[in-house]
C-alpha cells in the first residue's frame, strides 16, 4: 500500500524505542527523559480529583472546548504573565496533549513540504521527527556553551530559502544541557521580527533551576508577535497526565487551535481542571522548589560520579538545571558503538546522532539523564559506564 | 505571515463553534453530540482512581509507551475480537486520544494533497475537516435508508483519481441516523480488497442500539486487511477523558502510531489505566445497556414530539440506535435560515448543509441530538421549533 509522502520516510524515534527496551526492570536507564515519580504530587492530585468526582464529574468527564478549561487557561495566563512577562495583548493561551502538541500544530499550520525549519545542533528528537513528518528541511545550527550561535542563526535565515520556523530550547536544552544566554536572547527576538518568521520556544524545563543565574524567556522580548511559547506541566506536575500549553501570537494560535480540534477534539478535560485546581489551591513555586532540591543532588551526584567514573577520558557540560547532561568522548570515537556496548551491559544512554538532522551522522556525545535513576542506580550504572569506556578506549 | 496551504483554507467548524454559544445555560441545545451526564459512571471511576493515586501513582503520572498501556490494549483487544469478531493476527490495537485522532492519524499517513476522500453524503464534519486538514479532494457518496449506496460507492472507486481512502461511519451515523445493512457491509469489504484502498470505520456509537437487528462491524468481513476500525470510549464511559482505540491492519497502524508519537507523545495514562481498570472489574455490557435505556426513551420521547410539533411539515428517519435524528424539510428550503430563526429563540439545530462535502450547498436538513436534553428542556424546545417551523414556511 501506498503511504503519504510525508510519512513514508519517517522512522519511530530512536529514543522511544530505547524506552521500551528499558521496560526491562533490570536496565539501569539514563536514557528517557523522564521525572522523577516522587515529584508527582499525588497526594494533592489525588484530593482534588475525589472533588472532581463527587461534585464536578458532569462537567469533568463531558466534552469540553478545543482551546480548553477556561479557568485553567485564565490561571496559566496570569501565571505566565505576572510571574515571568510572557504574554501580552496580542497572546492567546491554549491548552494543548502535552508540550509536544504544540510543537506538531506550529508544524501543520506552518510548514509546507520543502520549506525550512531551523533548529540548534543537536537537538530534541521529537521535535526534529513532527518536522520530518511535514517533510521540512531541517537545518541545524551550531551550538557553544552560551546556546545556539546566534550569528550563524542569522546567516541561515538570510541564505536558506523558505525558512519557516525556528526550533529553539533555549533554557537547559535536551540534549545538550546548555542555556541561551540573555544577550543572545535579545538577539533572536530580533531575528525574528528581521526576518519574519515564528519562534517555538519549547521551555519545558525552565523552571528546574539548580544553579546560576535566572534568564527571562526569549517571549519577553517578543515585541513583533513571532515567538510561540511551548510550555508543559510535564516536569514539573506529571508527564503522564499529558498536560502543555502555548502562549502564541493570536493569528498563528488561532490556526493552531482549529488544526488541534481536527487532531483530539480537546485535552483529557478531567486533568485539565485538576491542573487548575492545583495552581489555585496549592502553591506550585513551593513544589518546584522541592523538586529543584532533589534534582540539584541528583545532578551533583551524576558529575561526581562522573569525574569519578570518567575522570578526563570524556569531557561534559556542567549544566545549570533540567534533566540531561551531555558528554562528549574526545577523538572522533563513535559514541552509538559505545552506547550499544553498555546496552548489552544493561547500561541504557542515548548517543549524540540522534539528535542530529542528519542520523546518519557520526557524533562523539551521548546523552544521559539524572532524574529517573535512584542514587544506588546511578553509582551501579555510572561504574558501569566506566568500565564500558575503558574497553571502548581500548 | 503566511501559513501552509493544507491549513490555509481551514475553518472552524460549524459545530463546535455552534457548542460555544451553547455554552448560554438559558438555551436548549440539540446541537452538540453530548452524551447525557447520568450516563457516566463517575462513581466507579471514582473508586478506580483513589486507588490508582494510592498504589499505582509511580506508573499513572509518568511518561508511557505511544502505543497505549498494554493491559487496556488487551483488554480492548479481548473485547473486540471475542465479543464483536473484530481483528486478527494481521492487526494491531492501539489507543488514541479519542476516535477522532484514528481519522487524523489516518489521514496524515495516507493522504497527499489532492489525493480522494470518498465519504457518505452527509458525513460527520471532525472527520471532514480532518481531511480537508491534508488538502484531500472530499467527494460524497449519496445514502438512503440502507445507508451509503455502495453501487455510487464503486462507481467513484472506478472514476475518481487516487483514491486513499474511503471514510463511512455504518452504525447509526452522524448525522443521518442511518445503519448501513449487512449486505452492504460485505459489499465493502469487498471493495476495499478489489480497488485496495483503506477503509475507516467509525463505530463510536456502535454498541448504542435500541431496536432492531444487531448488524456486526464491516471490520468482520476484513479478509484482505483494508479496514481501520475506529472505536471510542466517549459515548459508553466519558467524552472528557478522550479515550479512544483503533484495530487496524499492522502495516497502516505501525505508521499510525509513528505519527502519534510526534502528536502527543502518547494518550493520557491516568484514564487508560482507568478504563482498563474499569473494563477488568465492572461489567461494560451492563453499563451499556442502562445507557440504552436511558437513550431509548429519550429517542422516543423526541420522536412523539416531533410528531406532534411537526406533523407532516417535516419528514424523518427513525434511528435504531446513536444519538441523533435527521430531519428534512420538504420543497427544498434553506435549512440553514431555520435554524437562524431558532437560534434567535434560544433553540440550537445544526443545518444539513455543515455536514456537506461543500458547505455552500444549501440541504433542507437538519440534525437533532437527543441524548442531552432533559424532557423537560425537549418538550419546550420541540415546541418552539414547532412554532418556529410555522413561522419559516408562512
Amino acid at each position: 500500500m501506498e503511504f503519504s509522502t510525508r510519512i513514508s520516510s519517517l522512522k519511530p524515534s530512536a529514543i522511544r524505542e530505547i524506552l521500551k527496551v528499558t521496560q526491562d526492570p533490570t536496565v539501569i536507564s539514563f536514557a528517557a527523559g523522564n521525572p522523577a515519580p516522587e515529584t508527582f504530587p499525588a497526594e494533592e492530585m489525588s484530593i482534588i480529583a475525589a472533588d472532581l468526582f463527587a461534585n464536578r464529574s458532569a462537567t469533568a468527564l463531558q466534552y469540553g472546548i478545543t482551546e480548553g478549561y477556561a479557568p485553567l487557561r485564565d490561571a496559566i495566563t496570569k501565571r505566565m504573565h505576572e510571574k515571568y512577562g510572557v504574554g501580552g495583548d496580542g497572546d492567546i493561551t491554549f491548552v494543548t496533549t502535552g508540550g509536544q502538541q504544540v510543537i506538531e500544530l506550529a508544524a501543520k499550520v506552518l510548514v509546507n513540504e520543502g520549506d525550512t525549519v531551523l533548529c540548534e545542533a543537536p537537538s530534541f528528537v521529537g521535535a526534529l521527527n513532527a518536522f520530518r513528518s511535514y517533510k521540512a528541511n531541517l537545518v541545524g545550527i551550531p551550538m557553544d556553551a552560551e546556546g545556539v550561535d546566534v550569528d550563524r542563526l542569522e546567516q541561515a535565515l538570510k541564505t536558506e530559502k523558505n525558512v519557516k520556523l525556528v526550533y529553539l530550547i533555549p533554557t537547559f536544552q535536551n540534549p545538550s544541557g546548555c542555556t541561551l544566554s540573555l544577550e543572545r536572547r535579545k538577539r533572536v527576538a530580533e531575528l525574528a521580527e528581521k526576518y519574519n518568521v515564528y519562534v517555538i520556544e519549547d521551555n519545558p524545563y525552565f523552571d528546574l533551576r539548580y544553579s546560576g543565574e535566572y534568564v527571562p524567556p526569549i517571549k519577553c522580548f517578543d515585541k513583533a508577535g513571532r515567538i510561540i511559547y511551548a510550555g508543559s506541566f510535564s516536569k514539573v506536575l506529571s508527564p503522564g497526565i499529558r498536560i502543555g500549553y502555548t502562549v502564541a501570537p493570536a493569528e498563528v494560535a488561532n490556526k493552531m487551535i482549529v488544526a488541534k480540534q481536527v487532531s483530539d477534539v480537546h485535552t483529557n478535560l478531567f486533568f485539565q481542571m485538576l491542573v487548575g485546581d492545583y495552581l489555585m489551591k496549592y502553591d506550585l513555586d513551593q513544589h518546584i522548589a522541592q523538586i529543584c532540591d532533589i534534582y540539584k543532588k541528583k545532578c551533583n551526584l551524576m558529575i561526581e560520579l562522573a569525574e569519578k567514573n570518567f575522570g578526563d577520558r570524556v569531557s561534559f557540560i556542567r549544566p545549570d538545571g533540567g534533566l540531561f547532561m551531555w558528554f562528549t568522548i574526545p577523538g572522533g570515537r563513535n559514541s552509538f558503538d559505545f552506547c550499544k556496548m553498555a546496552s548489552a551491559k544493561k547500561v541504557a544512554a542515548v548517543p549524540g546522532n540522534s539528535f542530529s538532522v542528519d542520523e546518519s551522522e557520526i557524533s562523539s556525545s551521548f546523552r544521559l539523564n539524572f532524574s529517573l535513576a535512584t542514587p544506588e542506580q546511578m553509582q551501579k550504572g555510572m561504574a558501569i559506564l566506566g568500565e564500558t569506556l575503558t574497553e571502548f578506549l581500548k
